[in-house]
């Protein structure tokens, strides 16, 4: 059954803005090292950094019908999050669907399937993570779904899920664990700035985690 | 039994010019879905729009030896597209061969294999779509043919046919389909103009193309 | 057996500051075509051409222990140069390494797997040649080897090996030949320089090269 | 955190049994086209056709410490179904551990990730799907979880779903769905027997379906 | 536009039959090295040794449409060959279509997409060559076109045009040139035949082929 | 320069047909993990276990010349490696090789290429490992060596090296280390003979290997 679900709930915008600041790999620490999607997943282009609730699209492969039928349902701050149905590298997503989601403040798309009109959307300033850049062309003859929980290159995403994305890829957060997530990647933040700054004097990983003594009883020989 | 073809016939320089304005997606829709090389074949930089005859390239794995041949039968404004005749990654093609391309009048590279020297092709701002980004040196032992049909990257490519590249990756047009191609490709890219307007305003894709109804009809439901 | 190697032999400084500026094609063509990492192996950012001796990790998959290891054997001007032992994309390294890299003199990253925090290195002008960008966590438990030959990309590698890296991939040259390879990269480049003017002022290789008898031997038909 | 969940449901064997005669392109087809794991899951040898009940399995890469752990809650019937917590090919199951789970009375193995002993487990008859036949061994430091909620090639996977396996793949059915969807693959298989006969008396599908009328209203032409 | 043509030249079946008994590897050599489809198009069981006259389809991903169309156009002995008008892995063809074409005389498949009931297909001696097997069902919404010139696996196919199949994969003879090919292979099969005594008595090619002073001459040294 | 090294030491054949008998994942265990080429080195058909001498090729891309040289250099129970200097999935041997190489007692070929006539291959009972079975011909025009190190599918391999081959892949054993790694392998055997019995008898690796104290310190909680 095909269905669009139109009340979801997302995380306080507080809390997905402070998961913006903290990037894909503090986040996938700080929750437990979960929540990576797929490598494969690259932006395409660099040097964006953000947090967003995902609206959640499960499409037929190379029909983008249920794209057109998501933007209604985005809010100010939401991603697009989209899986195929079956493998596809069709471009789903161009620059006239980039207008419409910054019309109604949508501000990027995560892809398991491609992209197109790319050179666009770069001059837009509108994100993209995807598995592909291809400009091949879709119908729209079949159904699919809105805001239902799908698997986005190899990860469970749930509506409302928080999903974080820079040059590294793209992590998902449980909604309902954002704020704990958040509060543990700025402690790690915190700890980490300190172990830079001991990094930075010439201070070694080996003293300042004490490692040398679990070395040795492994029985790493220096020679 | 290798050949190179001395004459070819290619399309009129404005179609081409046109057809460079549009783009690889416009010019995919416009002329039915079709003319797109794989996805793997990637620019070895960014923000290039280009269109230009092809002049084809049938040449051994790991044997550059008919580059040297073909690029005696380039005029200004070509491009090269080059198949090889079983899969290669080896670098066909460096910064010596782009120089003499470029003192010929030629524009630009499609390779189903690899190309060398990225970072002074870059600084040449000569444009490449190849499959692979490879040093691999490449002989010069054994026979290909220049301007002849190939399949190039999954798509056939005749010689004098047009090759429409941006950073969406290749698209190839018939080049007596040319003409009308683009016209239609103009007149997509108008009405695009017209729904860009009202998508940019706020309008949805679902009312613009008046979409609601006839998913009702195949049993979307809304909750 | 565990085991790191803290005496190695490097090339002189001066021997490896010439092959950065031959770049990778040049260096590989000029040792007779050999050396090359496989295509797969790209820099997370562009532009960088350098040469360093090599200190050699051979770490489990997923396990980032070794690399602590090895920092401490890093000499300045050195290059890491990581292989698991099965395959893996896991991020092995980021901008804490990054950073007590340079702050000991380390000048980059080969690595057979994944590199994390790649906005940061990239920031930190800290150039990686890697197999994937993945955020994905590793741990601290098995024992590798610093120090030990190892295959890194289909290449054997062995620690004090100059590795020579750019745009457009990676390369290795032998530490006992690295003076013979730069005599012979800059004898080519010399006679590279040559052909480059003849090329641009619009001679053919065809030509340059004297080709065209052989090829006509060979068969070749123009039509 | 790590957690065994040792008391799953499961659905009715008898349930089981049927779903396990359908096959999976059946099965797939009668709940709708969902449940597929991705197509490079194969079986290490051809001809089974199996169903059962899921005990999952979240692995880290290359330690299969978790397998041991999980076969303990292996019922007579059950299949494991494991998924590594980042990619990985290596060999985390061979004859000994397929000795254990016939011993208990498990019937194969869903893995994304390797196999090793493959010819002794063909000798054996124990079934295994994956990713990889790879023999590389893995060690036993690092905690997973037993009987969560993974994500195994693509699809979600709760424990005590019932796998279906054949030589066309995996497909994953609901174990609050099996009932339903074990009289919906009947339904099917019933229609598709009537149809068979059809068929193999020379009637065209195009007739069987009556889709001449729609093709000529899409303009379909006959040359 | 779709278009179906119904009326095909096909070779004569003696020579088509003639060419059955050559192979992939003696056809592929006898034409001059060409006419091979990618090395992922693999047969769904080993054994076969075919040849016959393409029937082709042009279908849209994940779209089987036209294959129930293509069925109507095959002659006792032909095969269908599918390419998908953009990437799909998705099982156009499974039991059912494979026995309405036994029904109607034709012999097999290749596909450049997926294949399912791999089971019912093997026991039914109904061979594939496909890029995957994959259950994943399809839709019957969009044009395609049958009997006209398709890119396959990177092989361009004309209606009509000769497919030669067998455990190494898949070869194109071109209509017109089938009784020229076949004549070549059986030439090449009898020299073969005198080289395959000489070798089995111990003869190394070496001396068969005369290597020995080319090699000298190259300037191969034995140390 | 391209060399032939004609005298290699071989291990003893004794401690060979030894290794034959463990299998690849007993010796690669037994040797510390270590020597496994890469997975997609498949056989062609299954069901051998093998271990034999390495005569080594370092080859040109799609260029076979250097096989005839090296397979006068066989010597009965050796094997052939070949590994090309840069990627191809070329078919550079066949029946007549594999003739050839039954006359002069050789056994196998490693290949990290393409293989052709695999259905006569078969029947010959001639085993393959390679990375594709493509029948694309190859040319002899460039030189090679035979019997110097090569990287092959990611691992160094000596001639002389012992290369163990099964269902499950390759590994290759130091010729130095033969013995060693026997005595080893058949050490590991008769362990896990005493494990398998337990096993099948219904005992828990948990408790065969007193697993459950230190699953239970790491933290592992039964829910």
């Amino acid at each position: 059954m095909s269905v669009v679900v139109q009340n979801i709930e997302r995380a306080d915008q507080s809390i997905i803005d402070g998961l913006a600041e903290c990037g894909v790999a503090t986040v996938h620490e700080a929750q437990g090292r979960k929540g990576l999607l797929a490598d494969y997943m690259r932006p395409i282009f660099k040097g964006k950094m953000l947090a967003a609730s995902a609206v959640t699209i499960s499409a037929p492969p190379a029909d983008n019908w249920m794209v057109h039928v998501a933007i209604e349902q985005v809010h100010a701050g939401d991603i697009l999050v989209l899986a195929p149905t079956s493998p596809s590298n069709a471009g789903y997503f161009g620059d006239l669907l980039a207008t419409s989601m910054q019309a109604r403040g949508g501000i990027g798309l995560i892809i398991d399937a491609g992209v197109r009109d790319t050179k666009d959307l770069t001059e837009m300033d509108f994100p993209v993570w995807s598995k592909a850049i291809f400009a091949q062309g879709t119908v729209k003859e079949t159904l699919g779904s809105v805001n239902v929980p799908i698997v986005c290159a190899g990860e469970l995403i749930n509506p409302g899920d928080v999903i974080v994305a820079d040059d590294d890829g793209v992590c998902v957060v449980r909604r309902e664990e954002a704020a704990e997530v958040l509060q543990k990647s700025r402690d790690r933040m915190a700890k980490e700035e300190e172990k830079r700054k001991r990094l930075a004097a010439g201070e070694l990983g080996l003293d300042i985690y004490d490692m040398r003594p679990r070395l040795k009883e492994k029985g790493l020989k220096y020679v």
